[in-house]
């Protein structure tokens, strides 16, 4: 039991347990006279209440149910795709070590292959999925060659647009969409080829698009640093924005992260996942008679600055821009195309139906 | 430069740099022929891929937007619904403390008032609303006196739902939904009266529902434990799920964890927002000729598992159960009741709109 001692009253104390405080918001009374007067404002709380906890709930739930993450890659036959996505993930995930073979006859149109694999790091699950785009640029006449691409895409937002409007709707909806497209641009030195501008210029408006130089171990450093250069100017000129986008910047502190990261890219990469002693240290690497080119050594290749930025600072952001950006321009411009109405022609079982939204007419001072 | 070494081709490691492996999932192939055979099923990484950084992008985009978490309050006045939050929040957050004076009278009908703060702990901001329902169970004729209560509760999932369907939508949905109801129950020692049954039956359904037994000092130990139990008994007679409903546990951990806290509940509480000194250190209590009752004393009251449960284990589900069953079955329910139609009377600038929505049958054998 308590030993009795006089009382002390400090309703507000000086030093709470851990320091924090209360500050009153906007009081609001639906039904009722005014609140919120002046009332508690500001004042400091009477010790650990743990809001902060939150933190570690929304990692428990994370550790339960893991995470979807989908990228795809896009560029012409034999810039590395596949093993630049391994080199990534540190495993064969790739179409290519999924059961296809390196042989394999180059499609003569664009096809979308994906394969998913669930990856597990440090008791958080990832489920991977990785969409190839075979046959990309490798035909004599690449014309609308991004179609199909644009198209997949579109048909993912699609999918996750239909599951978001039925009545009875799932607890997660499985998400498809495509948070990342990395285009695979060649490391001729010289500059953009027509073909990579197009792409981009269509992309870029509905996919999170980071470019980057391929098999850049082909560039001596002075080349990578011009050619680099000439393709942020390309991409300006033509009004190419790849992600992060400055317009997504959400404070200053993200405008300043992102900021270095924007006049670093593209960056030149290369893929390996083969091992190698070097200064008695097992790298990941190329192995040619002149060195080997040590993939995630900074000086040798700019794959850890794409990867820390794609998988260890972005990941979140990536997903986040996917669905508040893009997927919400889909769904605003579906449903104003259709004049409100999506028909929505489902599986075996389902009537057709009909959506209409309103119309609304926000007024010009909001 | 490297020193140049015999290389070791070394693909799949015995011993990655951090254990990790990585899992073949159900391959698919929108437009392609069959992906993922045999290929890389269950292969070790070959080093530390960052996937497990999530939890800290994830803990930094919450560290910047904050959250809401909305708690109403339910209890015939006198019962220290007021002082129960402020201890709950360690800080003068009720209506009450803002502006309402404690001589205010008792109001002929049930009111819905609410009040928002914004307290910061360890960086993490909450905007927490406090949704007061004065004047339930005060009245001659308290029949019916939980529909003001459920249609506030059923306008804030009305609110979000309109949110949702609109074209243009906000990049973060403002939450007014209320995330949990304490209900305070007499500490009578009897039995529940017939208000508290009829009340607790109707907005279970709607609502997350802790009961809790208000002003517990008034009972003695063997008293307290001998009312939890009858409580618990006839709600159960009743057929009144409080939260957490064992059909919402998601795996076996969770329902270990939540057995124990249904079993404890309802939670005998004393709210207090004055401190006195006890064995030299301050606590928050409340002081009678015979003893101080230590109200985060778990030897005194329930109060500490009632704030642990509430805020620190159980705040992240809170609102998850929130959105994922209470605003889903509104929604359904409201999208089913009206034949997929929701006329949308909006405000000023808007016109009237329609929204049909696909009734969809499912096949019984999915």
């Amino acid at each position: 039991m308590s030993e009795m001692v006089p009382p002390e009253v400090r309703p507000k104390p000086a030093v709470p347990a851990k320091p924090a405080h209360v500050v009153p918001s906007s009081a609001h009374t639906p039904h009722g006279p005014g609140a919120g007067g002046p009332g508690s404002g500001g004042s400091t709380l009477l010790g650990y209440i743990g809001i902060d906890t939150i933190i570690e709930q929304m990692r428990k739930k994370t550790m339960k149910t893991g995470f979807d993450f989908n990228i795809m890659v896009v560029g012409h036959s034999g810039l590395g795709k596949s093993t630049l996505v391994n080199t990534l993930f540190k495993s064969q995930v790739s179409r290519k070590s999924a059961g296809w073979s390196r042989d394999e006859k180059i499609p003569k149109t664009v096809e979308i292959k994906s394969v998913s694999h669930v990856i597990e790091e440090g008791g958080v699950k990832m489920k991977l999925t990785i969409i190839d785009t075979p046959g990309f640029g490798d035909q004599i006449n690449n014309n609308n060659c991004w179609e199909p691409i644009e198209k997949y895409i579109n048909e993912q937002y699609e999918k996750f647009l239909k599951e978001e409007v039925n009545i009875a709707r799932k607890k997660r909806i499985p998400d498809t969409r495509v948070h990342c497209c990395l285009y695979f641009i060649s490391p001729t030195g010289h500059s953009l080829r027509q073909l990579d501008i197009e792409f981009m210029k269509h992309l870029s408006r509905v996919v999170n698009l980071i470019p980057v130089i391929a098999k850049s171990d082909t560039l001596t450093p002075d080349e990578k640093t011009d050619f680099k250069q000439r393709v942020r100017k390309e991409l300006e000129i033509c009004g190419i924005e790849f992600y992060p986008q400055k317009e997504f910047d959400e404070d200053t502190e993200d405008k300043s992260d992102n900021d270095k990261i924007r006049e670093a890219m593209p960056f030149a990469v290369v893929g390996s996942d083969k091992e190698y002693q070097v200064n008695s240290k097992r790298v990941l690497g190329r192995k040619s008679p002149w060195g080997v080119v040590e993939v995630e050594n900074p000086n040798h290749c700019e794959f850890s600055l794409l990867r820390d930025f794609l998988i260890r600072s972005h990941l979140q952001d990536l997903k986040e821009v996917t669905h508040n950006i893009h997927y919400e321009t889909y769904r605003a411009k579906r449903l104003n195309d259709n004049g409100g109405y999506i028909y929505l022609a489902m599986s075996d079982h389902c009537m057709l139906g009909i959506l209409c939204f309103p119309v609304e007419f926000v007024p010009s001072a909001q």
